[in-house]
């Protein structure tokens, strides 16, 4: 049987209701609503990274990353972002902060590893929590023959044996 | 092969098009945007279970179980709930009546299985079709190995055998 | 292993970030927002289908059906679709032209194949560039033994084999 677990990262804050970080069950990550949010510290409220889309949204997709890397994940592994902004003049610089930053994670790479497949992605204008200018979730879908990802047991019991 | 379902609960009403509440396939349940009407009843358009926050977010959340129920499924096989409310005011209620409801679920098991581990969750906020106060949709990847999910035979073909 | 790939029908514009217009990887195939801009035309920026919520919900479902198409998939394999709205008073006109579209399609097939299962399905009113009037994206889960999806090699080596 195939167990769903959680991916938390330590630093992440804690949600604001009965709702997890991030799940994984089989072969299927999803990474809830990252807001932006500094890293936790007592007795402080959950704070945003800082007043501009900028260090929200790098705040963000870093929380987002953290969560996949726990789950022995990563961006190549990501089949859809959604992408939700406050603003409808953010469009452009939010594009402008996304782009900065998957390809700044790609240049740390070997040169054979660099051109990845982009997740698919949806881009909306909403209203957020008072404060926030941005919200980011991902949908990933990981390699089931990497080891750990699913043990042999696991996979038997797919198929009955 | 693994055929698409649909999972549609008698007192549900028609949906306003061509779509259906809930759809299975393999191991993915995905749940329609349900949006708190009150039971289906004979030349009554859908109607919103109460003009209040609590109201509608309860019909909701208890039309989306008995999808769930129906699937063979639960609360415990969903990865991601999208809560869309229309009033930015309304995020603290939603929490409380979120929580509320997954608490009372929950106290109902016996205590080994008390401690669930919840959804991710985004929730933004939206418009809806006049008199509807929230719309909240539902991921879930189902246990293959329980039985009825996967017969011998899918589990077969998918290794070839 | 089961890589992730990408869906691009020649004539669709380059998307205005690093995204895809569409992934696929094992069995899940993920469609990005689709916005109906007409076909790509060199030195022309991406332009909408036309001025109406018809052209461009059209569009968008002929976008997204091609993307399917290219997958080898249908809109049968489709578990869920996100319609986004920018005016709350279109929601009646994007049901009407919807069914028209899914009914066209479903009308040029053989008599036993016409009553398909429609997709899951939430829609919602939000905002988006200036000029579009509508978002559509798409979640399908293909078929694992119809041929080409999957290869014997990524089956064996789900179940460690």
């Amino acid at each position: 049987m195939t167990q769903k677990t959680a991916l938390t990262p330590a630093t992440h804050t804690t949600p604001s209701a009965r709702f997890s970080r991030s799940v994984r069950k089989g072969d299927i990550l999803q990474v809830a609503g990252q807001v932006g949010f500094l890293p936790a510290e007592q007795c402080r409220p959950p704070t945003p990274a800082g007043p501009t889309l900028r260090e929200q949204t790098r705040q963000t997709l870093a929380d987002a990353e953290a969560i996949l890397e726990e789950g022995g994940a990563g961006w190549d592994d990501v089949m859809m972002i959604r992408v939700h902004l406050t603003d409808t003049d953010h469009f452009a610089e939010m594009n402008d902060i996304y782009d900065v930053c998957f390809d700044a994670q790609y240049l740390t790479r070997p040169p054979a590893a660099r051109c990845p497949l982009p997740a698919a992605r949806t881009t909306v204008h909403v209203g957020l929590p008072a404060g926030l200018l941005v919200a980011i979730d991902a949908l990933a879908v990981l390699d089931r023959a990497r080891p750990g990802h699913r043990s042999l047991e696991e996979s038997y019991n797919e198929v009955g044996g």
